[in-house]
């Protein structure tokens, strides 16, 4: 369907406005391209959008961290381009409709129960209506899904266990039964994974989990013999009664709450993220071994670019790494599409590389390569910048600073109970102090043979509270981007430690890195680093070396020598 | 009253539990001896509590920096002592209460109408009813009050003005009128100062402003001759409608809830509230001006202290900084009670010397001191820690530290927009390395003439969004405890101010100290210190004895000399 047949569909149904989300039934930005109705309406391919079409326009609602791509992508006779946060778009209805109440349509499989809550209220400049007919088409791709187990060797602890201990938590809070909505703790919760999805093994279902253990698993085109219609759900769902069905509105569609009487549920924190987000001692040893084998592959990759870089092209960078990584044991997939920003492409945050955008390496600039894989033992999410040529005195001090911003966070003692987002300045703090700072955040969690981006934790000052706890997976990411000329980020996975010494008056928390690959020391300028900061790059270094070694022939071994000796 | 008779009063009534707040009807900590209910009934002196009081038994919330205070304060046959959050005493009611809904009466001119209902939801363990008896007697000391102006030199902007300003606020919002229920609110909005209490000239005033810019001014007990009774309070509300008053639910008793329809208002953030926080051009001066003089006084003071502190106890020190201080023109009052903690007293956070907790001084400890005034044209605030004698190894190191956490955020630059809780981190992060932190904020926002303790900015990781802006005064006080040998504390007031440096990436904000007294070098290791650290201290010193020198005599200026020498 193009944009002009949906707005035809809109003049015969006398809708006046209609909410095209970037989603599915699973509210997340994982979706495949034929699930993106905003690309396909408008053309613009950028991960967070929401589209308001009216009969005779639409505006695209995106941030700022799109607002040149979105404009170049979509065509401006059709489409207007707002840049605020893409959910934010009550401002703009203010200012353009008039001080009546908008009636826009949507499709309640496609917002949560919590987001049309929000938009509902008395003041609200729109009055929101549930698109019943579905205007809009399919939710979900048709494409046959394959399932299969992650192995308990990899995922620690059998669904059974997993499945019992969430049924003693809803006893605990008088709940007869819970509804997983995301598909990333049903995934966890049933050490079930499947090919979906091109970078993310992630199940798509939602599922019903009683207080006795009872589960029943909803998902469709798949190859899961146990798995029940999705539109089986209202039979399921029309026996619960006095808010005894828990469910959490962050992650269910509005949908759902229609088929529930009022008095039927109530919202309870998902149980399964806050208990995936700590890894166990089995997730997180096979983490470790990922990475292991991921910075083989990085290390390999790195001492060939050393050697190759001239003639090669962003894609061709994107093409080898990948080979690379696919030789590794446990190479499942890549857990991302690969950004590979040579010189000003590395100064777009969101920068993928594509045919007509794609540039040569050349002498005197750098190259930022921020990639990752799925193993079946763990998840790999790595940035790595390389001077490709003789780097600029400029890229030196900058590349310096955001090193001195990664190992202030990497290096941190914070104590119990410390918020991910209260660390964020601790980060960003060199930058600051020369009127510098990055447009994203500073960290993220990370699954394990799941989703890389996972919450509930989250290392930015934008993020809600939620402490840190020790076996949590993270990335520290910090980054400069100097529009038109370059961008670097430094980007490792850390998990959360303890901090054992006696001499504490309290309990400390830390970070131990996971990332094992070097960090470009030709784009160092060692006479700004305090001799904490020197320690800190050698002990790295080290331990890359002793580590990852002994898992590279020799020529990459001798790369690694030299990558690896001190400052 | 004692408490046996109050819960004789709650037997005749038939009433089971009444929760006693800390406050009259302004709602803030400030309050005088005899406003004190919970003090009354227990003996309990600290500020952060509540008490329910039960026919038979009596049980006290307050947090951890109080709990060896209330239990030492109270009679624990008589009452129960709980350490939580003072207003989180939800978790002991679903302990306590056998799963039935205790039904509490409180005073509703004492609880915030934001308190009623947070507390007042469906799963609250306790229905909380009005007590319309006012079973607990008068709400605000008798006391007559004294009113004067703050005189324009001093305030910078007239009261027809800042009303006018308020006015055109309340049109843009479609108010008809806005009840202003803070009291410093009040103050600054009229240029209105009062005796009531003893370390703020706070006036405590309702008033009512409606957008053609007439004004009511509801007070009592003062020689004010405009005030309006409170208990005419009800006439003057009962007109509004259709959500057309405008009010603060945080700041506003829920008694005045009762007295207006339900569509009569709308929650509407206090708006001088925003706007006394960013001080106007004149009051800044003023505060600048009045921190020279309390500079000039604390330095006199100290350079007695060197002399004289053998045979001095806590109370002398107190005393004798406050003649000094009282020689300064234009001075008031203190801004607070002095805490003067010598040794093992200073590592008690909310210490204030007694006659029976009074330490003489001895060499080889520290004297924390944390004071202020109020002088008409500014309020300052300062804790400096003293060398006793000769400092142990540890207290010099633990200074040294407490020095360079101090010195990481008075030297951050930090983009517009951040919010002072997202700043914390930088302040305590060294503090963190070794295992130490402090169990207070790192600094709260400070009124000119007006509250020691200001909002809405706030720098404590606690606190909820609010963007830093230039021209706020802030006061950034890291600390480090330890418990039964001393406390040290640095804290220098400072305002936000513009960096002007063209080659920015971005505009950024910083901090301009205020408080000019030296910094205890005796408990300094220099060899701790990084470059950058040495530099700013040298340079406050340098600014120190250059600004502070011409306002003392010759011996204090000797003493100066000396105690701003490089390091």
């Amino acid at each position: 369907m193009i944009l002009s047949e949906f707005q035809t569909l809109l003049k015969k149904h006398k809708i006046e406005a209609y909410l095209v989300t970037r989603r599915n039934m699973f509210l997340t930005e994982d979706i495949l391209p034929e699930e993106n109705k905003i690309m396909e309406f408008t053309g613009f391919t950028g991960s967070a959008a929401n589209l308001l079409v009216f009969q005779d326009k639409a505006v695209l609602f995106t941030d700022g961290r799109y607002e040149i791509q979105a404009k170049l992508e979509t065509n401006p006779q059709q489409v207007k381009v707002e840049c605020v946060k893409a959910s934010d778009f009550f401002p703009w209805l203010n200012a353009n409709c008039q001080n009546r109440k908008l009636k826009i349509h949507f499709n309640p499989w496609c917002w949560s129960a919590r987001e049309y809550a929000a938009h509902s209220t008395d003041s609200s400049p729109a009055e929101f209506i549930a698109d019943k007919k579905n205007l809009l088409g399919g939710l979900l791709s048709n494409n046959p899904v394959h399932v299969f187990p992650h192995e308990i060797e990899f995922c620690g602890i059998g669904s059974t266990e997993k499945i019992s201990q969430i049924a003693k938590h809803l006893q605990s809070k008088n709940l007869k039964a819970y509804l997983f909505t995301a598909a990333d703790s049903v995934s966890w919760l049933f050490n079930l994974r499947s090919n979906a999805l091109p970078d993310t093994p992630v199940l798509r279902a939602y599922a019903l989990v009683k207080d006795d253990g009872e589960t029943t698993l909803f998902a469709e085109n798949t190859d899961y013999e146990n798995a029940v219609a999705f539109s089986q759900l209202p039979s399921y769902l029309k026996k619960f009664k006095k808010q005894n069905l828990g469910l959490d509105l962050r992650t269910t569609p509005q949908q759902i709450i229609s088929f529930l009487s009022d008095d039927a549920y109530t919202h309870s924190a998902d149980p399964v993220s806050a208990e995936k987000a700590i890894k166990n001692p089995i997730e997180l040893q096979g983490i470790k071994n990922a990475h292991l084998r991921d910075a083989a592959a990085m290390c390999g990759f790195l001492c060939w670019l050393n050697d190759n870089w001239q003639g090669k092209t962003e894609l061709d960078i994107v093409a080898k790494l990948r080979s690379f990584r696919e030789k590794q044991s446990l190479f499942f997939s890549d857990s991302f599409p690969t950004i590979a920003g040579f010189g000003s492409n590395g100064a777009i945050v969101h920068y993928q590389p594509k045919p007509h955008t794609n540039l040569e390496l050349k002498a005197g600039s750098m190259l930022l390569l921020d990639s990752g894989a799925q193993y079946f033992d763990g998840t790999t999410d790595i940035t790595r910048t390389m001077a490709i040529g003789t780097p600029s005195a400029d890229m030196v001090q900058d590349f310096t600073t955001v090193l001195k911003c990664h190992i202030a966070l990497a290096s941190a003692y914070f104590p119990e109970k410390t918020s991910g987002n209260a660390l964020d300045a601790i980060c960003r703090r060199n930058l600051w102090q020369q009127g510098k700072n990055y447009n994203h955040g500073t960290g993220h969690g990370v699954g394990c043979f799941l989703n890389v981006h996972e919450g509930p934790q989250n290392l930015s000052s934008g993020a809600s509270y939620y402490p840190l706890q020790p076996n949590m997976v993270n990335s520290i990411e910090p980054g400069y981007y100097k529009e038109n000329h370059y961008g670097i980020r430094i980007e490792n996975l850390v998990y959360v430690d303890r901090v054992s010494d006696p001499n504490n008056d309290i309990p400390m928390l830390k970070f131990e890195y996971l990332t094992l690959v070097p960090i470009d020391k030709r784009l160092i300028d060692k006479y700004l680093l305090d001799d904490g900061e020197k320690i800190w790059l050698n002990s790295y270094h080290q331990t890359v070396y002793n580590k990852i070694s002994p898992l590279v022939d020799d020529k990459v071994k001798n790369w690694l020598k030299d990558a690896c000796s001190p400052i």
